[in-house]
């Protein structure tokens, strides 16, 4: 048997494949900072140069932002195309860190052996799952299971600005039978999840500016508008009391999830207090009438994600400032559709505008929701083959997060995108002290190892 | 004539009296920020070492926090204490300054000469116009017209927390007929002014934690409390439509301003257009029907001098933030109370802390608003001899600013105070480019020896 011998191949080289995990996630690979442009081709030149040790034609790919890794392997069977990030979230506040976030290393826990570092789980540690699972094939059988492309983003945590018109230019070196993704979580501790609905994401940051200098709060307090009155105006008004979001027509085009859909849900008992008690909250906080479950995988939200004004050393300080902002997103699901919802968003603001305030949109963006094809027999196939690794069977759930690249697969390459991956809730992505479990990363391996071979037949 | 006499050294000696201000504006003596602690122990021991050579006892005091420095000279007539602060606020944004803060030098403007650098105005720039003063009447006669102790604080820009426990300790020291207080501006460009009523401030920072760490929002948005939008619904609910503050009893000991203070006011023909327009804003954007004089300088106000939380740097980052905090001020009239109303405000907050959110205050306190005893000799005296030295009459005015010590003074040591000063409306405190003119070094250095001469008849 194939199988067996690469799953045991996979199991003795796991030291081996842990340590090559470890001089990745090394590179501070930051995409949404400049400082770190220079990592980022690094981590790019890295990949390159550990495929073509696998015998792929690989090639890092210059763009206007942070370069792609696109690499090329003939094989058995069909062919897929693998998809994952290098880029790495930023680590501030870098005062919680345990251990330094690009100095990752292996932790013995109470819960098992994880690796720390960011970028451990988002998504270093994810996309070596799939580069090991080739690895292990070549050791054994010398070939892999399928023809494969691999192409690894490194803008992935900054908007993606340069994936779709990449994805244009090189439509048909991209365009393969199916894509797997592998930047997603389990379902629980032990059971593995493929994912059928992502929702989109619309992102801006905006900008009140009123006078032209930062001023006296003494000389000029009640009779000088401030900014950060008007933006905090602005933010309470994009919500009424039951946590709806009150843009007009924003919930054009979200659908109600069917009752099978519902039933399938309602099947996986989720566990809403367990879920906010582990980050100590208790209270579901989204709108009112919709289940948890609702509220994070088909219901769209509306959040600031971070918010800047004046004085913020320490002390005091008796400014009016000229300036304050915040950025702020929008989870999509659906048919909503992203440049109308900014329309009215920016409508929203121009009504709360008082005079001598501007408002400026810096990088507005965003990508619709996504549902995929589960009628695809890759589906079939992944979830076999998850069922057969992990304790419990493949479930098919919704996310909550944004990963816009199935969608851009869709409609740019016509391409169906399968969605797995082997996080867990504690993983801590974009917060301090991020890890992976080594469990994650073994049975990551190994899942693929399977899923290909299933593909293959 | 004594007077003329030590005005023509005042004007011969103008250079070198510059070249001591420059001496003292290039000790960074930020207060509020603990990294400058140092240069605020330098500032203190320049003065002391300056005030020494004059002929005082000087003496730098420590407190808990920032020093004090305290000097006394016998001198003819009656017993003034002078006041004034070596503390200056922070400097960023830096990058909005033209020139380093804290390298000033002359320059020539459009306007006329000007000092440029950190404290020019606010208050170095100012507290030496009185120890330049006093250096001339002692060079021009050997002695000082007036008994007189010199007392300069380093807390002013932080709250001050170390005064009033001092004044409590050196009440018999501190104890003189009246302060003199150079902590102000002229009220137009050829009209000195004395202040008759100043606001009291209540500040304090408002932090509001929700979860334990930081958050993916796409893994919990929708389901997990936002602190920033709490703070933002925090923030919002403090005023109404009208532009009045919403806490419960805020408004108790408000006083409507007399008719005799309204015709006064009336009378100063303030240009609210030119005002806002010099930091190009156009509109009052205080309480409805209140006139702008009104909105400045005899209604309370609230407001946020800073808002921080989530991520704040280059780019997106998709965070639900952990917490979300803001400085907070209320500027306080006749005699509202701020005890009281920092309870009402913790009430605010309260009623709108949603499950699982807390709220911390930190730092909150406060002083309540002075009206000037405007009987005392003093005042005739001094107003006589401003309208002396400058183009137009002295006016009696208002203040939107807390310069609690005027309070403190009345309170403690039983002395009234007097404040005048030469600050303009451009010079920028408190912001980039603070700038003193030169006219405002000269001419207030002209008015002090003018008013201590009235003083000793």
């Amino acid at each position: 048997m194939t199988l067996s011998a690469v799953l045991t191949h996979i199991d003795n080289d796991l030291p081996n494949a842990t340590n090559r995990l470890l001089q990745l996630l090394r590179i501070p690979s930051v995409s949404t900072d400049p400082a770190f442009a220079a990592d980022c081709q690094s981590a790019a030149d890295h990949l390159v140069d550990d495929l073509t040790s696998l015998g792929f034609e690989a090639s890092k790919r210059q763009t206007a932002g942070h370069p792609m890794v696109v690499a090329h392997c003939d094989g058995d069977g069909s062919h897929v195309l693998f998809y994952g990030h290098y880029d790495v979230q930023p680590v501030d506040p870098l005062d919680l860190w345990d251990t330094p976030p690009f100095e990752p290393a292996l932790e013995e826990t109470a819960n098992g052996t994880v690796i720390r570092g960011r970028g451990s789980s988002d998504d270093k540690g994810q996309l070596m799952t799939f580069v090991e699972a080739c690895r292990a094939f070549k050791a054994v059988t010398g070939t892999l299971p399928a023809k494969i492309t691999v192409f690894f983003e490194g803008e992935e945590e900054s908007g993606s600005p340069s994936l779709v018109p990449f994805m244009r230019e090189n439509a048909g070196e991209l365009t393969a039978d199916i894509a797997l993704i592998c930047d997603t979580g389990l379902y629980g501790h032990d059971t593995p999840a493929i994912i059928t609905t992502l929702r989109g994401l619309l992102g801006l940051e905006l900008v009140i500016k009123a006078a032209d200098k930062d001023l006296h709060s003494g000389m000029f307090g009640g009779l000088a508008i401030n900014p950060i009155r008007v933006l905090a105006d602005i933010i309470d008004g994009l919500h009424d009391e039951t946590g709806a979001i009150t843009l007009p027509g924003f919930y054009d085009g979200v659908p109600e999830i069917s009752n099978a859909v519902r039933a399938g849900w309602d099947g996986l008992n989720f566990d809403a207090a367990a879920f906010l008690g582990a980050v100590d909250l208790s209270a579901p906080a989204g709108e009112a009438n919709r289940t948890p479950l609702e509220q994070l995988w088909s219901r769209p939200t509306c959040e600031v994600n971070g918010i800047s004004g004046g004085y913020e050393g320490d002390g005091f300080k008796t400014v009016l400032p000229a300036q304050a902002s915040a950025k702020i997103s929008f989870r999509l699901v659906g048919t909503q559709d992203p440049d109308k919802i900014l329309a009215t968003f920016q409508d929203h603001v121009t009504a709360r505008l008082p005079a001598d305030c501007t408002a400026e949109y810096i990088a507005p963006g965003g990508a619709p929701a996504s549902a995929m094809s589960t009628d695809h027999p890759a589906f079939a196939a992944a979830q076999a083959a998850l069922s057969d690794e992990w304790p419990n069977p493949a479930v098919f759930i919704g996310c909550g997060g944004s990963i816009p690249i199935a969608g851009h697969f869709k409609e740019v390459l016509g391409m169906d995108a399968l969605l797995t991956g082997f996080g867990r809730d504690d993983d801590q992505i974009h917060s301090p002290n991020e890890k992976y479990d080594l469990e994650s990363f073994h049975k990551g391996i190994r899942s693929w190892a399977r899923i290909l071979d299933r593909l293959r037949t």
